[in-house]
């Protein structure tokens, strides 16, 4: 208990809900700021959990993720259990593969296991002075205006009540906080569902822990109105989802026994069907999860809560940005701590008002960008378009990064990204038709258009 | 009991959820099919109340409103309280009235009491021996798996619970029923609240209980951002609501002292302010309430439980629709039950697919009224648009009808109405640069226009 009374007078005992992903980031960055923090989680530690515990989920890190990681000095260590992306391969029904690259040379996202990270972060967390975890803790109801919180402890099976003088919200989509917040009058909140779930699957790895497809790619198997991904893992295996439609002819309800799921398979993923020895069996196994994007506002009560991450801004993830922009969530926090020092208010309201039109920028591109994965990446159209675009690029680069680019390896706020990538699409609808192949970007009457609407930009 | 006893062997014992307008209507359709009823109502017994009862609100019926009124042969004595709104007065800060009719010669909506017309539904619902009605009864926890209710009786303060085979959750547009939705899988979730708040005031009764203001007439001091409404009571008086930000330069938050309520209320209301003796009092009495739109989908869990009214689609007040729409839920169910006879998934999943576009339509319009309610009425332009609009209605009967009567004095789906009105107000945005005056409309070239646009419809 040292470390709480060494506490120099300005600073607070923080409380965290939720020891997660952004929650455990949060906490480090909290502490950095000379806070005591007392932070809960729901689940049991995962670094103590036996072979049992939730399925491996790989994310998607990218630049905004890292710099969040980097500000608590946890980047190279990730970086060495994370498996470099530097693009897309599509695999078509026949089996044909085509290659786009995410960015430019040396750009790439990054897959990780959601577990593996947690584990080091809490590792983290549990080496800081400052903070005291615990786990098994579930938050059953906050009261606002008492400042307490009821929580179980789902191990004892005790409940108590916690006095909280200020208490973040990092308890994720379905967060308990949110739901006190909820119950104030004027608190906006939307909770909306894709009409598809998805199911995760394994391509196992090649003899001898080799990667039975090309090891840095994101693979997709488009196909219209649904799709296959997978992400490398380091043992050679590939981590694959399928979103498909609950209902309809081609959908979840109509696949009911192994046979319909291995004829479908081997109909629409032919090339993935060898890999993945365990199809069946995963897929009655696993569970199908459904797709929610969560709005809502103020993410705050008066300076006393603040919701962070998911509990702020559930997303789809076909951008592969619920992670990063959680983290981004801790980089603002954290540049506010330092602009604000202890006037909570300060930093509480510019948060929210900084972050909100991110998150609703960042929502509706990844909703965007799953009909891109799912269907236009199919279309030799769309794939020269994105090639035309990267040629644009690469000629005017102060004036043209693609979107993909600005989400993904900027920190420019997503809701700029999402206004210029709609300009940029636009322009791309009116040069397009005069495009009919690669070389014909290079045709001087394609670079005076080009010129032209970079003129205007 | 004997009713229950005498249940005929195809019909159910249903529970209704919600005593207020429409759950009593809905007891009194459900009844109308032979099935037994059982009707929980948070409140007590409206009827039983004292003089401290909730303060008095007006609503406006309209024909859909009446429809199913009618349907319940209550239509009549009902009429004998309203008060016939033939059009709308607003009144300028200069005291200048300006008169718009609601239709055409004949055509009204009805200013009604909400604690009246209840009471005299529940003397209804009492009155039928399938209906049993139980009052002080709190819908605390749905159980939609266990398919129990836990009620606490707020007189006795005991809790119980509640069996039900069939649940209809009548109960508002803070409905604990779909609370219990909210939380199963892909429930399709939103609670949007406008910046705005409204408050009730009163205008007093002339000498002699006569009115200060015309009768016939929903009267509307429009001011831009904001506006006051007054609709006439049976008694000379007329219940007035302000509805004004809850922030800013003039709003809720501004108004603080009694003396800056009566210098504001004298600078933009003043022929109103000598009406309104208990103008002070009342302001800082009466409670500032928001104004939320809640949409939701589905409508139901299985064929076990049924949303319907406010608990469905709550909308802001702004069209006069919210009792209305929740009526012709009444309506729409009573099609179905007589259609499909004891198919109750048929009767449920076809009552949420047809109602859920009318709904939603119908909370677009509401808030599309406001602007139009608070703003665009004071505009001459508008309203020359608007006697335009009647006259081509008046040539065309078969090809026009103002949104607004397609709204109020019809019974076409409310998605099919909107649909009709954007197209109309597209048409009127062509027509009107061409008009300058009421005469106009006879010239040659614009009755050609006309012609033209006609055709094309």
């Amino acid at each position: 208990m040292a470390e709480f009374a060494s506490t120099a007078p300005e600073t607070e005992t923080l409380t965290v809900m939720g020891g997660g992903l952004v929650g455990s980031l949060l906490a480090l960055y909290l502490a950095q700021h000379g806070h005591s923090v007392e932070m809960f989680e729901r689940r049991p530690d995962i670094r103590r959990a036996g072979p049992v515990e939730a399925r491996s989920i790989n994310l998607a890190l990218s630049d905004r993720g890292w710099r969040a990681l980097e500000g608590v000095g946890i980047a190279e260590s990730v970086r060495d259990v994370a498996v470099a992306m530097h693009g897309r391969i599509m695999h078509s029904v026949q089996g044909q593969l085509t290659y786009q690259p995410y960015g430019q040379e040396g750009q790439s996202i990054y897959s990780v296991s959601r577990a593996g990270l947690n584990r080091r972060m809490l590792d983290l967390v549990e080496q800081n002075p400052r903070i005291r975890v615990a786990f098994n803790q579930q938050c059953q109801r906050v009261d606002l205006r008492q400042q307490t919180m009821d929580v179980l402890d789902t191990e004892l099976n005790q409940s108590r009540t916690v006095s909280f003088r200020r208490l973040f919200g990092v308890d994720g989509a379905y967060s308990a906080v949110r739901a006190a917040l909820q119950r104030t009058d004027r608190f906006n909140y939307s909770q909306h569902y894709l009409d598809y779930g998805y199911k995760e699957l394994t391509i196992a790895a090649a003899p001898g822990g080799s990667w039975a497809l090309e090891k840095h790619a994101l693979h997709i198997w488009p196909r219209g109105q649904y799709m296959m991904i997978a992400l490398p893992n380091l043992d050679g295996s590939f981590n694959c989802t399928l979103f498909f439609p609950f209902e309809g002819p081609a959908s979840f309800a109509a696949l009911q026994t192994p046979a319909q799921v291995r004829a479908f398979f081997e109909q629409e993923f032919p090339d993935a069907v060898p890999l993945m020895p365990e199809l069946e069996t995963e897929f009655f196994d696993n569970p199908t999860s459904s797709l929610v994007t969560v709005r809502c506002y103020p993410w705050t009560y008066h300076d006393d809560v603040l919701l962070l991450g998911d509990a702020a801004h559930a997303i789809v993830p076909f951008y592969g940005q619920g992670m990063n922009a959680g983290f981004e969530d801790c980089t603002v926090l954290h540049e506010l701590l330092a602009r604000h020092g202890h006037d909570w208010n300060a930093i509480f309201q510019e948060f929210q008002q900084v972050r909100k039109p991110n998150a609703d920028a960042m929502a509706d591109l990844a909703v965007y960008n799953f009909e891109e994965m799912r269907d236009r990446v199919a279309d030799p159209r769309f794939l020269l378009q994105k090639k035309i675009e990267s040629k644009i690029s690469a000629q005017y680069p102060s004036k043209w990064l693609p979107l993909y680019s600005q989400v993904t390896f900027s920190h420019l706020p997503y809701a700029e990204a999402w206004a210029n990538g709609q300009q940029q699409e636009q322009i791309m609808q009116r040069l397009m038709p005069h495009i009919q192949s690669e070389e014909d970007y290079q045709r001087p009457e394609v670079q005076a258009l080009v010129a032209a609407e970079m003129e205007r930009r």
